[in-house]
Order: C-alpha cells, then structure tokens, then sequence
C-alpha cells in the first residue's frame, strides 16, 4: 500500500511562505488600466471604424495614432505624471481621444460639464489644479474671461480642420505610443466634479482599475460587442460617460459622435448608421420618440436609462418602437451605473401597464459590484418589504476613491465604513431596491414621510401628462405637502382637481399633492428636473424651510 | 479678469498625498474573488434553474445553499485557510459545487484529472498536500490502494442520494455564508496539475484576482447571458473548466453537467435543454456533427475550440449545422484560454476553404489579457511575416502565479520576464499567431495531453528496451495517438503487446502507445535522436496532420 506522506508536514504557515515568494510583478499581473483595451482593439481590428463624427471617420488605427500623438504632445507640452488635464468640450472625437490619451500620458482627466457658467469652470480647473485645457471652441465664451496665463490652453474646432488649434496640437506629437509612468492600478485617472446642489462642486477621484473594472461590467450588461455601433447621446463628461469611453473601446465596436442631442439627427443616425445602443436620462428617450420621425427599429437598440425611472408611457412607446430599454442607477461616486433593474423571466411578454412599476425599480448590484444595500440611521438592513424606507449605500471597486482635497466631505460621506449615496429607497423581497427619495427631496408631512418619486410616478400614469415633478410647499397644519409640477402632453388636457383625484384613488390620501401647477420643468444639462429650483421657489420668504 | 491661482502651487508630490490618504480597503476597492459571482446571482435569480444533471435541478438558492453547506461542513471538519481540498470527479454538480465551496471556505482547490493513474493521483495528493479528498465513487478504484489515513475522504455518488457520503458531508454544514477569511485577491485559488512534458506533474498555481478577471474574459468572448445554457463537454478538472465553472455562474446562465462525453447524449440535451454553448477539443465537435443524431440547429450554440486548430471538413460542418466555432488557445499556465481567433469582418460570408486556413490560427490576447508575443531566443519580436518562427510567451493577469513548490521550473518558465509556452508559431501580419509545434513533442490525444518523454521514461524501464522515441501518429478518432520506436537490447527480445501493456500498468492507459516498431533510431551526429525524422514519416501523406 502506498502513503501518502507529505500532509502532515504542510502547515498553513509553510505553503503561505512557499506561495509568497512568486514574482507576482509584471509576469502575473498587470495594473488594470484601460489604455490596454485601446491597444487591443487596434492590434484586432486597425482597419475598421472606430470614430464617427458626420462626416468623418477615423478607423481604430488612425484613433490609436491621434491618441498616441495627444499623450505625446502633452508630454511634450511639459507634463508632468499626474498633472490634471482639464477638458471641456462636447461629444466630439478630441473628447474621446482625451480619455485615452491623458491617462497614456500619465495625466489625469478632468472632464468639464459643458453647461457649468465661468465662475464654476474657474472653480474646477484651480480646485483640482489643472495645467492643461482642452476646450471646444464654441465653448470659449465660457473661459474668455478667465486668466489663463498658467494653463497651457488647446482649442479645439468642430470641424477638426488641419490649421485648428488641437489639430496642431497633437501634430507636434508622435505616432508612436508614449513609454507608461503608471505604477499602480489605484493611482488616480480622472476627477469628475459633481453639480452638488448645495455649495461648491466635489471633484470625485476614480482610478485605473475602478473604470477597467466599471468597463467590463458595462459590456457585460450593454452586451456590447464588436458590431455595436453606440450613439453618444450622454455627455462623455458624465462619469466619463458612464464608462462606456472605454467600454465600447473595449469591445471594440464604434463610436458615434453626437455633439448636441437632437432627436432629428439622432433618427437619421439610427436609419443610416445601424445604432445598437445609445443611454442617458429618459427625457432624452422621450424626445427621441416622441419625434415626428420616429418608427419602428429594424435593429434593436438598447437604452441604459438612468437619472429617474422611464415612465409607463415612455416604456410602452419604446418597446413598440423596438427599443430594449435597461433601468440602471448610479451616482458620480459609484463611476456611474451600479445598479441594473434586469429583466426577469416572463418580463418581455408582460403587458407595459403591469411591466411599468417592475422597471420602474433601479435593481440590483452590477456584475462587479458589491451587493447594495438599504439601510436605517444605525447602519443595519431595513426589512426587504417594499415599504421600509433606508438609505442606499455602497461599497467595492464601483466606488470612488473620494473627494478630492474635501477630507471633510469624503469622512461624511464614507462615515460607517459604506458610501452614503443620500437616496432614499424601499429593499423589496426580491432584493431589487426602488429609490423613494433624495434624502433632501423627502416630505414630512405631519410625521409621515412621502416619497415623491412615489408621487410622481403616479401622476405620470396619468394619460395627459407628459412630466412631472414633486416637491414640498410650506404648510400651516401640517409642516410641508406635496405639490405637483406638471407638463401636459401637446393638445391634451387635465385639471389640477382631477389630477389630485387621479392621485387619491391610487394613493393613501395624505399623499396626494395639495396642489398643482402646469408648467415647464427647469432642468439639468443632462435632462435631470432640479427639482432643488422649483422647491426653492415655494419656500421663498417661508421662515420655516426645513431641508 | 478672473485669476486662476492654485494651479502652481500643486505639484505632482502634493497630489500624490492628497490622493494615497483616501481610506481604499473596504471602501473603494474589494478584493476580486469569483464568489463574489455566485452571491449575485443567487440574490438575482434565486428560483431560476442553476444546475441540471439529469432529473436533477438545482436553482440558484439551493445550489447556493449546497454550496454554503460544503464550505461549513470543510470547516467543520477541520480545514484551516489554504488547507488544499482535492477532488478527483467527473462532471457532476458536487464537482461544480466544490469550485464555489472550496474558496468559500478558504481552502485551495486541487481539481485532478480523471484519468490519471493510482500512482500519478498518489503524487499529486501528496505534493500539494492535500488535507481533503472528495471522490467520484466511479473513480473509486483509483485510489482504492492509497493509505489515505490522514485524508479526510468523501465519496460522491452520480445519483446524489441523501445516503451517499457527500450528501451526508454537505448535511453536516449549515445553510448560510460562513466568514470569508480571504484578505486579498492574488492569494492562491486553485493549484491544476499539467501533466508536463518532463517528468513529474507541475502544480500551477492560479489566484482569485486571475480566476475572477478571466472569467469576465469568457463572459465577453463567448457572449455569455443570463440566458445561456452551457453544455459540460469540457471536464471540469480541465484549468477549471477554462474557468467556465466560475463564469457562466457570473452570467447567471445554466449549468448543465455531462458525466461522460456521449455524442447521443450530447443531441438528447441539446434538443431537450436549449444548449447555447459547449466547449472542448476539437474531436469532440467532430463526434457529435459525426453522430447519426446530427441535425441543423434550431438556436446557435457558440462552440470554444481548444487544444487543435478545426479541420476545414470539422468547420464545414460545423457551420452548416449552425454551431458559432471560436477557437481559441491557452494552457494551465494561462488560466485557460488566453487567445482567440477573433472573426472579422466577411469572414462569415466567406467559404468553409478559405476561411478554415484563417480559423486555424490561434489569434490574439483576450481583452483581460496582455498582447501575446512571439519572440526568438533573445527574447525580441520576431517578425511579423507569418513565416519567422519564434516562442509564444505571455504575462499579465491571465498568467500563473508558478509552479507551486517547484521555484526551479517556476524560474525557467519565467526567464526573461515572460511565461515561456514552450510553443512555437509564426506572427502573422494581422497580429494573429499561429502555431507551428506545440511544445516541440507532445501529443494531444482526444483533447489531453500526452507527454512523449514521460511514456518514453517508462518504456526505457523494460529491461529488454535499449532506446527509445515516442512521437504522434495520425489517429482516425483520436486526432493522434503516441507511437514507440524501440531498439531492443542485443539478445533480448520483447513483443509490441507486451510493452504496451508494461506502459498501460504504469501509466493512464490513453497515454500508452498505439503502436510499437523496433528498428534504428535515426540520430543526430552527436548522438541525438531525431524525432522529428519518425514523425514526418508518420504523417507522411496524411491530410490530417495539424502542425
């Protein structure tokens, strides 16, 4: 009989020892980074389309040499490893070149949002230090009153014509690829500043692995692949545009420049480009097929939604157009989407009406994302009922690394050892969460709490009415209410009494709003109602303004 | 004018401490581990079928509580952190469960090789130190002889009777998660034995973080969905089933487990299941499009090919019964696969000839993957012409951490920086490679591999043996078989049956040779026996010959 000797003398400790002396570095492991997908896609596929902008195309061989020639021309230039690379500019090619080629050159981006006023732009580029920015020219209005003595400044022209300022610019650059400073997969690539609807923008720092990790789970979940054609209708200076500057990168399938959103444009690219995929806010979905252009897809296009639920009326229009529409939800904090509503069995034959409040959910936890969670004050688990209402928190690589010189603000908002995302959300029995509120948007209504999401997505069952928004309004008796801001669909009508009605036989009656009032919803560059804007304005000259 | 004034004050050192005085663990970054994948999409789709083996189903919660129930009851019985489990099973659900359960719980996986013999499974249980062996009661006889006192043995029935030992085992475990003790993910995951060209199995070490990123890889390669139905052709044992084991869990598709490749079974499930993946060695796609059973498609099933370029007559069939052929590459010292021959543009338009030459080779790097080079003996490129021959070497995260306890095979696999393949191709203009030897002698048999050396090393043992060469002959069903050229001492004599049964006593009998000829060995002028001279000779005239 044959013994087996060896078991005995392998302690823990000795195999431990014996694995820890590997030369793990270079051999077996690389610093995720996602300049190495860009890399990849032009070794695979350099003859192919990887930018679209009208009428130019540059395919991943001539993408890959602009990039190299910006990473190089940047050094060049003079900088330094982890300088900070302001860009502000529209969803033009140089946009997506900057999020290749300022992390090949060791730089560190910060992407602009294109509707910020001077003083704000002024703010981000000496809060995170920038020494270079890029900036689209029919943006210059924005920075021409600003002292840029310091900043090594690079203008950047629509047409992309030889003689512009970029186009020189990365000319002094070479083809070739840059030598890569990157030591470490947790150095920091890009700070995206956030709107912050109180007090000055955070700058929000992702690193290299972070969006590596992020981009993989987006083609995961975009199923994109190296047909997808994605239409850029989210601004790239959004979470770098939810990571899909690298994700369709990665999968290598093309980008489809779209400077300004523009339901017209959009159909004709859809009808001559063979879109697969395009995300962003639901509004901007509303425009699209609410056009007069639109029609049935001969493709299916798939819609990352995210900044609010899709409505009833939206999901309904969508699906029979042929659009498959995906709810995500996410912050700037969490690099964008991390959470999916996924479609469960039996989903895609259900009616839209009972469909509707199913999607309506944000879900659960993205592929490389820790599990979400909703949680009361003392950090535990509310019940998974649907109706205990807790603050969403996270953590994992889907979590920004935090606010950039705020130490302040990234204590708070990490307090507990979780990310606070300052939504409110109900957990139901299934684990999909349905957020309910920001936690400032919450109305207290004589004790009792009322989402206004919940409100909203009442009202928005409501034939008539086209958007809406929820917010709280001083009252003598009961503290604050809710009151509705409506927009009615064209040619159509409601009254506010029937719209309260409407709400009533749905809702427990102390939800109903108190009032409403029709009109045009102020919002966000990206589509988000401010709702901060239209609260503000019922609380002016109230002493008793709670949030 | 506004000025911007910070801007120089922030230098690159500044920076850096701002940024490494965030609180990354736990917060901003969790350590990869493939677990992560099974507590997804248990909470995702817990009534949704995971597993099928035969009559069995298991959904995502109760696999995942069989599971949980296999990492308590290993702890239960004593395992301490990376205390190696073996497990010597076909492809039934306890082999899958142990892929999640082993890590779970802390321990090392050590997946064995079905077909190994007593003395073969012998070593590989006493290098890696194995504290625990679950056992196929099917493969029972070959441990049967081993003193395995100091193993705690579990057997596993096919049938999954509550009686059996395993069942019994896993019952002695609690339903819930048990702690992870896992503090960072290159700790080692799994340890898969090669068989090796030269003597003695080698240990490759494999860790969560490379486990966990190559499944992401398949996922995005083979287009792995929620949806999807893999098929099991491919054991288990095989570099973790290509980490498949781990990856279509991440998907969330099913798991559907097939004991023994059977090419009636293989269309019976097919038909009855929804297969929409299978992978494997080229010879078997060729039993089942062989099969009487054999029909066209009603949904596509993407088929991974590896270990062997597909024939064109094996690819024309393929595509004409509607399979998605993608072949791909790899060892155990990659994780599993590390290329693919990615389809371009055309190629699906194109004629099974033209296109077969093209399929045939290997491809390039996976997206987690580094670029894979070619090298000559300096280690510098050779060129890319499709007719310069040089060594595939990789690193990277798809690449072994080593050789585990073996720092001198570890170190010669590692010179210069890179993992040496050991095979030898060309680098074709497009950035594909293409193998033109596989480590130099080694013979793929059905998908496994066979070293020359090691049935050379038994041959010489026989006493009447003087010399000896082993090399690959064309097999009608096997792709090739080993072949012996033996000269007999002087004045000894042996017959070709009884060294084949003097092999097949000592060694897994698929290894032993087909065929024995005594004659000459033809030989270098220094004395160096000249296989390559034998095995031209054997393919001479074949259309089969692969390399």
């Amino acid at each position: 009989m044959q013994t087996i000797k060896a078991i005995t003398e392998n302690s823990p400790q000795s195999f431990d020892e014996d694995v820890s002396e590997f030369p793990r570095r270079l051999i077996s492991r690389t610093e995720l980074t996602p300049v190495s997908f860009l890399r990849r896609t032009a070794a695979l596929y350099p003859d192919r389309v990887a930018v679209i902008h009208g009428e130019i195309r540059f395919t991943w061989a001539e993408h890959e040499e602009r990039v190299n020639r910006l990473a190089s021309a940047l050094r060049g230039a003079g900088l330094q490893k982890h300088d900070r690379v302001a860009i502000l500019c529209r969803n033009l090619p140089p946009m997506l070149e900057a999020h290749m080629g300022v992390p090949a050159a060791g730089g560190v981006l910060v992407a602009i949002n294109t509707r910020l006023s001077t003083e704000e732009v002024r703010y981000i580029l000496e809060h995170s230090g920038a020494r270079f920015l890029l900036v689209d020219r029919a943006l210059f209005d924005v920075v021409e009153g600003l002292d840029l003595e310091q900043v090594v400044m690079v203008e950047i022209d629509e047409d992309m014509s030889p003689d512009s300022g970029y186009e020189r610019f990365i000319a002094t650059g070479s083809p070739g690829e840059v030598e890569s400073w990157l030591e470490g997969e947790e150095e920091p690539i890009s700070i995206n500043y956030t709107s912050g609807t109180t007090g000055r923008p955070k700058g929000v720092v992702y690193t290299y692995r972070s969006v590596y990790l992020n981009a993989l789970g987006e083609i995961i979940e975009a199923k994109l692949k190296s047909d997808s054609v994605y239409l850029w209708t989210l601004p790239m200076f959004h979470c770098n545009g939810w990571c899909f500057t690298w994700a369709v990168t990665a999968a290598g399938g093309t980008h489809l420049c779209l400077p300004a959103v523009d339901p017209e444009k959009i159909w004709g690219l859809i009808d001559t480009e063979g879109v697969s995929h395009m995300n962003g806010a639901p509004v901007v979905s509303m425009w699209v097929v609410n056009h007069e252009s639109a029609h049935r897809l001969e493709r299916e296009i798939t819609v990352l939604l995210g900044g609010a639920p899709p409505s009833p009326t939206l999901l309904g229009q969508m699906r029979e157009l042929g659009f498959r529409p995906l709810h995500i939800y996410g912050l700037t904090e969490t690099i964008g989407p991390t959470t999916v509503c996924e479609w469960q069995d039996g989903w895609s034959e259900m009616e839209t009406d009972l469909l509707a409040p199913l999607l309506a959910r944000q879900g659960q936890a993205y592929v490389i994302s820790d599990e979400i969670r909703v949680v009361d004050p003392e950090m535990g688990d509310v019940p998974r009922d649907g109706i205990a209402m807790g603050e969403v928190v996270m953590r994992g690589n889907n979590v920004m690394l935090g606010y950039f010189r705020n130490p302040e603000a990234t204590e708070e908002a990490f307090r507990g050892g979780w990310f606070h995302s300052g939504d409110i959300a109900v957990w139901h029995p299934d684990g999909y969460i349905e957020l309910r509120d920001r936690a400032k948007d919450i109305i207290i209504s004589g004790g009792e709490n009322i989402s206004t999401i919940e409100v909203e997505q009442i009202i928005l069952r409501h034939p008539a009415v086209l958007e809406c928004a929820v917010v709280s309004t001083p009252h003598p008796t009961w503290g604050e209410r809710p009151k509705a801001f409506v927009t009615l669909r064209p040619g159509v009508n409601a009254t506010e009494s029937e719209l309260i009605e409407f709400v009533r036989e749905r809702l427990a009656h102390f939800k109903a709003p108190e009032a409403v009032e029709f009109c045009e919803l102020p919002k966000t560059s990206t589509g988000k109602v401010q709702k901060y804007v239209l609260r503000e304005r019922e609380w002016q000259g109230s002493d008793r303004r709670i949030n």
